[in-house]
């Protein structure tokens, strides 16, 4: 089941270093567990912005909701969720929900 | 050259219903195309909407602008376009605009 | 796995009265047989509005969008659906996703 | 009388986090209480926020201002109030109202 | 129970100026008959504006909806509705509510 | 002369507990003075929110302002205002603007 | 008293040109009456736009919206009034409004 | 050339009292000379907001941005500019910018 | 004086086509005499929209409302504009303004 | 390929005073190596407010995103990206993309 995730990032200024650099360290590897598991399946970068547009493919709504609460940087974040459906003219749509 | 493009569709209630029939019949057609040629690549549905959400692989803007304004629904919808860079996270970007 | 849409309804005002009593009445028999399929979970009126907030419950997000996309007054309807999970604190929980 | 009630929660990043554990133990505390009392009738998790959706069944608006005041979080929310009233096509209204 | 309600009025200019005029009368003789009854108990004229400010007084939620639903403009406005509570510095808030 | 304005208050997290309990007092104080004056005649607290609906009936411009500007909570307020006008179907107009 | 007010027009393409001709050619006439009769104080173009912002010296709130409602454009209008009050660094308040 | 002008000013809370006084005793002398040199033509009170609606009259884009800039207070400003032409109904406007 | 200016455009869709063909033609010699002047110093088209951002470089804010209101379009347009100063790190401001 | 860029500027009052001109200068360095380097061909200041309106020309989008994630003042700003593409009535276009 896909939705459409936008994810604002804002770190508080003031974070120490090294704890912002820990976040980040720990956001990156969780993030890509999550692409190899095959549940968030497209990650990209909006220009100019500290923010990303991703696509998930999870079991439901409980799923995406314990992967987006356990974002490392999830207290620095404004998410935002689209629930998607097939598209009746998408040709690729059965390959991948499949 | 990624662009993430969410098209919302309000096609008049007073259209003819054969007119109304030949645009979107064309609508998909053309859509499909553009998939097949490898410049459509993502299409999905916005849940409990006439909206899409997709993503665009092309060559430069003036490519994206010809196909957007070349929709047979062009004249009957809002179209909001947020350019996409290669996420420093996502281990397929590679792969993806190869 | 639930979701709270929130439906605003503007009927155009020439419609036919006989098409729009036509509308009205079917929207009210395929609302209600959702009622009794157990996927329109909640419905209530907003206040001061042609507007209604429910709850669906359904197997994902396919099956929202072929409802909603299907309802009679789908074309003279603004929809928003978000997203629900399970909140830690909900004592019912339990029971009603069961 | 029902009340749809959206809270948005923004706990300031440097509350102590005793402070901050004590404030949200007695939020659920809070929170159940009045799910058991069956005046917080429905709570469910916003996928991807710190948020709640809830319904309220109160005898007047001043119940339920009394209630949303006395949240443990109340200075660290947004809350918006949308009163509810019977759906004509809502076949268990009469039931849940009684 | 009191409610702070406020009412856009956007009547089209198409109307039949007969079937107008009725409308407007009609929606006079509405109002102060809830007036009377003590159930719409202050009305202002928001300068500048074809738009009402108004404080209603009455049982439920349900008696406010169908009040509102009942008024001949209302396919013609647009509605807010905000819930009030007694304020507590307010020195007549005993009488008025009494 | 009425105008309709609404108070939304928020006060620093960060001061001082003697000094927020102060500024709340004479707020109090200096509100009351103005409903004995007759200026403040109506105040409401907004359900769910540290917000208030009031209206204020004054000489003029003038005055309205030396009243809001000089409110304690003042530098902790968003304020709008709302110039009001006799509403041609308020029975109570004549009384209450005399 | 002084207010602020701004005005959008938005007439109808369909209205018969010698309908709009008449309302425009009204429009004037009232305008420069109120002009003349120093409660229009100033009148300025918004640079690209079919709008107006203005400056008016009225009695009360009742004067200003006698003249706003007698506009001969009203319905086709959209109006914001904002009220003024003296600034405490102007050197000319005094002479403006005695 | 005229500019209609709106600040809404927010000066830090936490800004050294005296630092303050400094700055607002010298946004009222740069005020004034402006005022005085003819370019701050007008300069009122937006009644209960700590704003001011300002009209400029200046030679081009460029010196009202070195006035707007020079500001004392600019940095704790929010500004917004409205470029004005003469409307062809204003009896005045040729005094006015002669 | 340089200005940037964005300009949506919405051709009501029940135009007859020869009108619309006369007009968009026209549009389109104003637009190039102005260009030609110098006026119109830059014309972009904003990828997957029926609007435009432009620069004009002109004597006056009358000079730019003359030019705008006389767009042949300029009764189905939606028109903004900001002012612009020279950037103190452009390093071409000099020639382009000379 | 050309980009319509804004961006607002607010450097945080408590960044330390050198800590800010050497941003400050950094941030113009950057700017001008970019102009000589023709990627940044237009910069304008918007009148009255610490922002600039900019227009970029780059080889892709991903070029875009690395000239604006590398601003020495990116931490403090919020940036809005347009793609352009060439307008049909441009007399100019030719030249500029060439």
């Amino acid at each position: 089941m896909l939705f459409a995730v936008r994810m604002d990032v804002d770190i508080p200024r003031d974070l120490a270093p090294e704890v912002r650099a820990d976040l980040v360290a720990r956001e990156k590897v969780y993030c890509q567990e999550l692409q190899k598991s095959g549940q968030w399946v497209h990650l990209w970068r909006w220009v100019g912005r500290y923010a990303n547009i991703s696509v998930f493919d999870v079991t439901d709504n409980e799923a995406l909701h314990r992967i987006l609460w356990g974002l490392p940087l999830f207290p620095y974040m404004k998410i935002d969720v689209a629930p998607l459906a097939q598209h009746p003219s998408d040709l690729s749509a059965g390959e991948e929900t499949a």
